[in-house]
């Protein structure tokens, strides 16, 4: 069979072949009845453009590749769908990869964009250090790190919590509470865990602290949530306020909270991160600090666009987090 | 700076050039700290494999897109952890393609993975034909279709859920519900919706039916729930018993039911589908049939597998659905 070309399609649908050229790159808007008409030329057609000449000619995918900790929390979903949305009509393409938070899958996604010239990588990294991301420098695929923590001369959207952190704390110690814990994430983490340190260094503008032996670590998970919820109750002298790195491990503290016949809120507060959409629909509904997934979505693309469009000094974006009363305190 | 070799990496690490290749491809396995020391002289050299020229051999990426309608759909995330579980040891890499049930995003990443030669592509379709499936056979990527319907000659997960619909009438009816609705998918799905054509066949065996003023449609959204819900409830003769298409969906009815001061189960019993993670989060537990997300993930492995391995017959594996009775109904 020969092979179809740019220009039959071209003819096929009535257009020039610079209109076939531009639905196929969405580098310029076409309107939509004559981009469906493009579309159905190419289907009918069996068009496939030859992308081993466009990869080496352009030397760029249009994949953009989002590097997630955890797929199942929601929190990415919707920071996903924003990002998509934001670099739809560059032709770029998100696609979701899912590390569950361990070291050799997230350095085996880093090493698959490099090598496949991915147009550009937003990371959470979890596991992953400053040099592992040189990678992709070295390979020429811009970097946006989504994440609390610094890490190399990257590009950033972080979080500004602290305002939120202080009226949850404020939230808290209203209520009568004095034994503050948490449930944090991993001692292996990279860059340790910030809201930790956030929450301690508050804690202490509000006379009280968070001992030791009340600061429990886990990944984020639903399970770790249970088991650190058990672990705190097990303490000679219990907390009886718990925050938690996010609200995946909220939920996991309230199944343990109920197996284990402790009232939320009446014997411990609870506090989450996130405001994951479940943070709503779970009983009692889960008090937490809503970090805009929209927003850092949409923050991430524009540095990335940026960076498309030649910006060479790093950036750091802040996106502000809110406190989000609800009942768990 | 000339460019790090294979060689350089093998030399730096103390093993064989071999060896750095089988790390590179995953095609053999490597013991853990031979792939460390190999992992490490990558990172320190800064190597890059050549991938263009890769392509041009193999003529394959390694990586696997599972393209869904909503990514928001914790289904969707246990999936795509097992299959990427089972397609490890290949060296395949799976990237999530949420094309939010749009059909112009379907296209772009069906497109997208036959130009950039996937290895694999594990589809959801919401709105694609079997015609737009048929770009990926031309472009000779394997593709496996999970889903109830059929569509084309292509590999295909799809549940077996006769079983577990009979029960959950059989609990609807014991519970002496009689008037039986349903929040059904939207008309222009592909292949319509089997979840509805199924209950409808099974009711009349109930010596019941669905009245076809309790069939309303929308998108597989929450907010398409509550409305659904709203408007079978404004019905002159409202339903009491609501089947769902799936739980996001019954999660939005019963926002709405909470919004009239309709009890669940009390007024109207409620059915989803699918028993996503929060199904069991939700107040009243959401009673619902339960398509094990683990298996169909592992079914869709075992498909592309066979696929890649040779195999050119088309096969449907089923995955067995069941009953979960918990509180909604």
């Amino acid at each position: 069979m020969e092979r179809v070309t740019m220009a039959d399609v071209a003819e096929a649908a009535g257009v020039s072949v610079a209109t076939v050229s531009y639905v196929l790159s969405g580098k310029r808007p076409v309107r939509p009845d004559t981009r469906a008409a493009v579309e159905a030329a190419i289907r009918e057609l069996g068009f496939t453009p030859n992308t081993t000449a466009r990869s080496l000619r352009t030397g760029r995918s249009s994949l953009v590749g989002l590097v997630v900790p955890d797929l199942a929390n929601p929190f990415y979903a919707q920071f996903a769908a924003a990002l998509q949305e934001r670099l739809r009509d560059l032709g770029l393409h998100v696609v979701v990869c899912n590390t569950r938070a361990d070291r050799s899958e997230e350095l085996a996604f880093v090493r698959e964009a490099a090598q496949q010239q991915f147009a550009g990588v937003v990371i959470t990294p979890f596991r992953l250090t400053a040099k592992d991301l040189e990678l992709l420098e070295r390979a020429g695929v811009p970097v946006v790190v989504s994440a609390d923590i610094r890490l190399g001369q990257v590009d950033r959207v972080a979080p500004e919590a602290r305002s939120a952190m202080r009226a949850a704390l404020q939230a808290v110690t209203d209520a009568g509470r004095r034994r503050i814990a948490m449930i944090a994430g991993p001692r292996d983490a990279t860059g340790g865990d910030p809201r930790l340190e956030l929450l301690r260094e508050l804690a202490r503008q509000f006379g009280t602290e968070l001992p030791h032996g009340l600061v429990v670590r886990g990944e984020h998970t639903r399970a770790a949530g249970a088991e650190g919820f058990g672990e705190l109750m097990s303490r000679r002298h219990p907390p009886d306020a718990v925050f938690c790195a996010n609200d995946v491990i909220a939920v996991g503290a309230m199944d343990r909270a109920e197996e284990l016949d402790v009232r939320i809120p009446g014997d411990v507060a609870l506090v989450g991160y996130d405001d994951a959409v479940f943070a709503s629909l779970v009983r009692p509904r889960l008090t937490t600090i809503r970090y805009p997934a929209q927003a850092a979505g949409e923050a991430a693309a524009r540095l990335l666009r940026e960076r498309i469009d030649g910006r060479t000094v790093p950036r750091t974006v802040r996106v502000k987090a809110e406190f989000v009363a609800r009942e768990s305190v």
